[in-house]
């Protein structure tokens, strides 16, 4: 019955009558932090070594400088290009949430239309029309699967994210509908990524490929190349194949009149998003009262039963396993005020004055306490007793990241590699993207100075 | 407990431990016959617009010239090569088959390993070692999740291939354990392919694509990018992901000792295999008793359900409508003596001739025929009854084609494309390739004379 539903029909017709005037200005807002956020993590990222070995792996056979890759400034093919940049955008886990799907949106998206708009001159507008599109079509194809098919075992933002990527440019290219409709058939037999690939380079691989071969299955399009009109939905489409839940009203109800990307969250801080209660409660009590790392006695939280399941490593050796350690989260917010990228590194791990004040931290799965929520008691040494109930936490829908706390973030992650000055240039000109008359213009400032 | 097995490291153990004289001269003899039968169809397939129009939307982006699109002459990047290829190979549905998967095993492995023969030399010997064990690991871990996989509607030729291109071009890399393991977990998260794009240019690109990821798999690895160790056999790996059986015994019992590339048959027909034993049966008929169309009042064919399940269509008005349909076939088999691509085409398919000889064709669903079976009874005007049962039909396990019938397939193929002479040429250079000092030499002669 809901097969009957020409879902992917539906879907390709929406993306291509699609004015960019339809979209309410609140939601190029959003886009606009969505994008900022993308390009930090992007720009940060592109420090680390996946990137190194992918590039040494695949730019031997990569085609003309067509686009650049963020963060580095060498340039190659919009294929390798969207690969690289998508890669670079999720390898510190620091990028973008949509809380219902859990799917990373930016990284697919946004790492296509930005190497898109170097090979063919478009607007910051039409950009993030496309960027809004394709986020779009990406989340309702999540919605209408979730959370089944990632309980199976799929990494929704690559299996996912393939649909954005290509209803994105597809539409950057004025694809027609039955073009459209081929595009997401390519990228609905394409659809891939194991959740079993966490804690490897191959989780970033995810949204950098699905970047590419979005892109991929729109070009195809472009030149005919002809693919099942019913990819999403037919019974041995997308839906059924990879899910044993497929709800098409996901898909179709009031398309055009509400917004995913409205619905997107940032990481104020480069870990799980479980710990991120915890971290917020101890940096506001530090800040509050002034609290060192000397005056800790112990800190007592009650917190969601997630945070101990995912996050309960006592003794990290190394800056990836603090990721996945509350008691050292909770120790670099009381000494360094924050947990950013550079709070998970090695050195900062094995610091004694952190490994000292973490084994001060205690944590209890709280009946009660929701995921976005903390209850933290912390004693001083000289007995006082602070206490801190975090009803939303920062960077949550309930309490997302202001403007400055997000180019704070973005200020973060791209001082090492663009320099303080680099760094607030670059968040200048994607705060204008919206008006910006030439879109590719942000990503000169996205590349180190020569 | 099957999950103990630590089944992806053990193939990737035995693909890069094999040596070329650990396999027997009889499986060489197969594996040439398979690459032939994938060459011819490779070059005879790349007329077909699917690859016109795959070439338009991708050669923009491609990288150097460092391999040749087969039956075309132009050259492009490892990778795209790899891919156009296999779709070339694969978009006459005339490609080997697997039949205990129906993988056809050659395309996503031999488009992938000759293409990587132009980038460094091997022997003849060593890319069929490679081509072995590719459709080794390809088939087994087919074997292992059949049926369920195919029959939840993926493409096991495109989610198994990858696997195997990956595993040939990570032993002609010569990578380490460690990273033939990786390679195998890249191929795993990219393992794609739906059965809805049957009837469309995707059902070709699957093969193509699995050679170019399966590439791009191994390439990655070779640099160091990780993946998980247990890509096919974890919980959230390939087998359970992807199907709801996996007997990880399929790919672990007996490796090295037994081949499935010794299993591989060929199509002596351009159409869909359950209808080759009536095909085969009405040749058999006409060559017997010289028969003519004008001779013939009826031909009563008794066939397994599958048959006319697949291939009923009654009145087919193109030549790929022509391929679905048991009475056209058995008519064009009757006026042509065979059903090569040429008997599928628009014009034989329109011709009156076989129009009216098709009509006065009968088949009926019969318990007891088996699926390579037939029997046919075709009674003349002048009232005799040639009565006739196939046993096992030309190309089936059962009885496999000759190289002789081989040849002449691959000669009808590629007279298109290379000229009578170039087609012999072409078929002479296959035939002694393992003992070719330079593997890539076949390519030269597989393009048309400039």
């Amino acid at each position: 019955m809901s097969d009957q539903i020409a879902v992917t029909r539906k879907l390709a017709d929406f993306v291509v009558r699609s004015k960019p005037s339809d979209v309410p200005d609140t939601v190029y807002t959003e886009a606009e932090r969505s994008f900022l956020n993308w390009i930090g993590c992007a720009v940060g990222g592109s420090i680390h070594p996946a990137l190194d070995r992918a590039m040494a792996a695949l730019l031997p056979f990569a085609g003309p400088a067509q686009a650049t890759i963020l963060g580095r400034g060498n340039q190659t093919d919009l294929l390798h290009t969207a690969l690289l940049n998508g890669i670079s955008s999720h390898v510190f886990d620091f990028d973008d949430t949509h809380l219902k799907t859990i799917i990373h949106p930016a990284g697919p998206v946004a790492s296509a239309v930005l190497a898109y708009a170097e090979t063919k001159p478009i607007t910051g507008r039409e950009l993030l029309h496309a960027f809004i599109l394709g986020v779009e079509v990406e989340c309702r194809i999540g919605n209408s699967v979730y959370p089944e098919h990632y309980d199976r075992g799929w990494h929704i933002t690559g299996t996912a994210g393939v649909f954005g990527a290509a209803a994105a440019i597809g539409k950057l290219l004025g694809l027609t509908e039955q073009r459209m409709t081929w595009a997401l058939g390519i990228a609905a037999t394409q659809s891939a990524g194991l959740r079993e690939m966490f804690g490897t380079m191959c989780k970033s691989f995810h949204p950098g490929r699905a970047a590419q071969n979005g892109t991929f299955a729109a070009l195809l399009a472009a030149q005919d190349f002809t693919s099942s009109d019913r990819g999403i939905e037919a019974p041995r489409g997308f839906a059924h194949v990879a899910s044993t839940k497929f709800d098409p009203k996901e898909i179709t109800e009031r398309l055009g009149e509400t917004w995913e990307i409205a619905l997107n969250t940032y990481k104020p801080f480069a870990c799980g998003i479980v710990i991120h209660p915890a971290i917020d409660g101890c940096v506001q009590l530090r800040n509050l009262h002034g609290i060192k790392a000397e005056h800790v006695a112990s800190i007592e939280l009650k917190v969601h039963p997630l945070v101990l399941e995912l996050t309960g490593k006592e003794a990290p050796r190394t800056g990836l396993e603090g990721k996945f350690s509350v008691y050292h989260s909770c120790a670099a917010a009381i000494v360094h005020g924050r947990c950013g990228e550079h709070e998970y590194s090695d050195e900062v791990v094995s610091d004694p004055v952190i490994v000292g004040l973490r084994q001060k931290v205690r944590a209890k799965a709280t009946p009660g306490i929701h995921e976005d929520q903390v209850d933290v008691m912390l004693t001083t040494t000289d007995g006082r007793v602070h206490h801190l109930f975090v009803e939303h936490a920062i960077g949550s829908l309930g309490r997302p990241m202001t403007n400055a706390e997000l180019d704070a973030k973005v200020q973060d992650l791209c001082e090492p590699v663009l320099g303080p000055a680099g760094a607030t240039r670059l968040i200048a000109e994607a705060r204008r993207l919206v008006s910006s008359p030439d879109a590719a213009r942000v990503v000169a400032v996205a590349v180190p100075a020569r």
